[in-house]
């Protein structure tokens, strides 16, 4: 059976695909969806904006809702399979129908089993649904989500706060605060948004963090993420990061997939790894991380500890290639007077760095 | 004697600060100018291109003459007081003279020998000439050219092409290349409009560099920078550096200063300084780099050559601290999968980088 969408659900959908990307990455994709009425105009478009909060179908519904539009009728496009079940959200299937949409377009199956099940549900209630457009955008746009429910562990974001030539801290292992004031708010923001936090025990016993998610004001955020500590030794009994709150877990291994094995089993579906050196490298060079936040500071200390302490790569063609990450308010933005750089894993793995006219330069005898 | 400026006048010295900003750093200073008509409307606006090429008042003049704008009874407000000389570009003190304008506001005073007496030349010629209007923006606004032109040494521009975790060269030396060609391209452009470049000797062994300016195709570009090695070993005959124009120096030292001086007194005004590691350290260690140009690669090396090798900072409070440069197309651009970063050392050298909330935050007891 060939599937038919018309020209203006395809402009739609590109729509959605679009916005998505206003969302933030994590434990849930990012999600697009657009409205369209029986002629194909776009009338509503919503977006994911991340666990806890409205799935894009229902942010569309509801926007719809709130202008007194009737969407009798109307056509859903949408990035992902509406989900079918009853989360913190509500399944969006049954908003759908009770919105009464007619016809669902959407682009990748939800791989998830306990979501499962919204298309069917939908056709059951009568309601027509066609996938598959858009499909290739859509699996780009949530590469790395995909990656890790497939692998049944935690989305992972790497957070580097560094200065202009990548040191974390000074050779006295001053590091407060290499990052500007609005950067660490932002920081802070991410820590809120998250399931837990990660630091090595060497980080607890040298900066001795909290870990916790506060305000300009240094007040605790409502919701905080649980901090993990990993590796072999103890955590003093009175490090900050055990607070009063018993959201502290201490992950008594080096192995970076032992650790998000662990932390996934625990319920946590976003990992931020926050330093040090070490565990930064460890994640990067498992190829267990997803998402990069650097924020890069205007600022230079020639020596000192570097972010990264090796990947075990020898040679400029083995290179870790990222590419930037639009998502979330883009993939460069100025905080303060630092950078915030967001990135992700460039989507082949071994790609060649010397584009043709590098490599024509090369040929004609070095730079 | 309380020199007075027109709120018209005042407005259009802001214009001429910003359009400064339009040109690149170097030999020349940034300067923008402004002609307004008798009732203090902006006709034109001009600004400096670079070494080589108009004035800011004669770029400004030009655009009147081609537009068939009579300037006469014209006041012209410009950044830097006009200059006397009669060098690549003729003297602008004459054009103004010859334009039919009755006014000159200018920011400062030229600091040039040469140059100096334009204000002089101006007032015998019958136009009223007036200085100070917007001098500590205009002073900030080339504060590392004036400083090179009182120390008489070349205006310093520092070039970095480095993976996001500062690295230059992978373990195994290999660096060509880190840089996307659209970073290539532009350090290239860049070659085409300085006077010298310059390596140390271990960049000509390791990577044997030919250091000239050349187009996509690998065409040399008309004007081609001197090529300066420092450092106390011999250049290998056979070294690519050498070619064939006779355009190369051998600086048999270790000091950036004693290879500054070498350099002005040979007529350098604008040298761009491209490695390694140890000549980039030593020249930021000396504070003496005006403006740094960063090519940052989203890829990631964890090992290798870092960028610098140690700039004698030990502690955070002591890091260099450096301020995004918005001349000569913006403090960051996006050239390829690049980020270019442009900057220049921050204005007062012993800030304090703990602000306000980041103090609080410290007290309250870690991150």
């Amino acid at each position: 059976m060939v599937t038919a969408f018309t020209a203006a659900e395809t402009t739609a959908m590109a729509t959605a695909l679009k916005a998505a990307l206003n969302g933030p990455r994590g434990a849930n994709p990012l999600v697009g969806a657009v409205i369209v009425d029986p002629q194909g105009r776009e009338l509503v478009t919503g977006f994911h904006r991340g666990a806890g909060t409205a799935h894009a179908e229902v942010d569309a519904i509801a926007q719809a809702a709130a202008a007194g539009i009737d969407l009798s009728g109307c056509t859903m496009l949408v990035t992902l399979e509406p989900c079918n079940h009853l989360g913190r959200t509500g399944p969006c299937a049954r908003a759908i129908i009770d919105a009464g949409i007619t016809d669902v377009v959407y682009a990748v199956d939800d791989p998830h089993d306990p979501a499962a099940g919204g298309a069917a549900t939908l056709r059951q209630a009568g309601v027509r649904v066609r996938a598959g457009l858009g499909a290739g955008e859509a699996l780009d746009l949530n590469r790395q989500w995909f990656e890790a429910v497939a692998a049944k562990r935690p989305f992972v974001t790497l957070h580097i706060a560094q200065t202009l030539d990548s040191r974390i801290a000074a050779e006295d292992g001053t590091s407060q605060w290499i990052s500007c004031p609005e950067s660490l708010a932002d920081n802070h923001a991410v820590r809120g948004r998250i399931d837990a936090i990660l630091v090595g025990t060497q980080t607890v016993l040298v900066d001795n963090p909290r870990l916790t998610a506060r305000d300009a004001a240094g007040n605790p955020a409502t919701k905080q993420p649980v901090r993990a500590v990993m590796g072999l030794r103890d955590i003093p009994a009175d490090a900050a990061v055990h607070g009063s709150d018993g959201l502290v877990l201490h992950l008594p291994t080096r192995d970076p997939r032992e650790a998000l094995s662990s932390l996934y089993g625990s319920g946590m579906r976003h990992l931020m790894v926050e330093g040090g050196s070490r565990i930064l490298s460890a994640f990067l060079a498992a190829g267990l991380v997803d998402e990069l936040i650097v924020y890069l500071a205007p600022t230079l200390l020639g020596s000192g500890t570097p972010a990264l302490t090796g990947l075990g790569i020898t040679t400029l063609a083995d290179a870790q290639q990222w590419e930037w990450d639009a998502s979330d308010g883009g993939a460069v933005r100025t905080l303060g007077r630092d950078l915030r750089l967001h990135l992700r894993p460039q989507r082949t793995v071994a790609l060649d760095p010397q584009p043709s006219r590098a490599t024509a330069e090369q040929a004609q005898g070095g730079y």
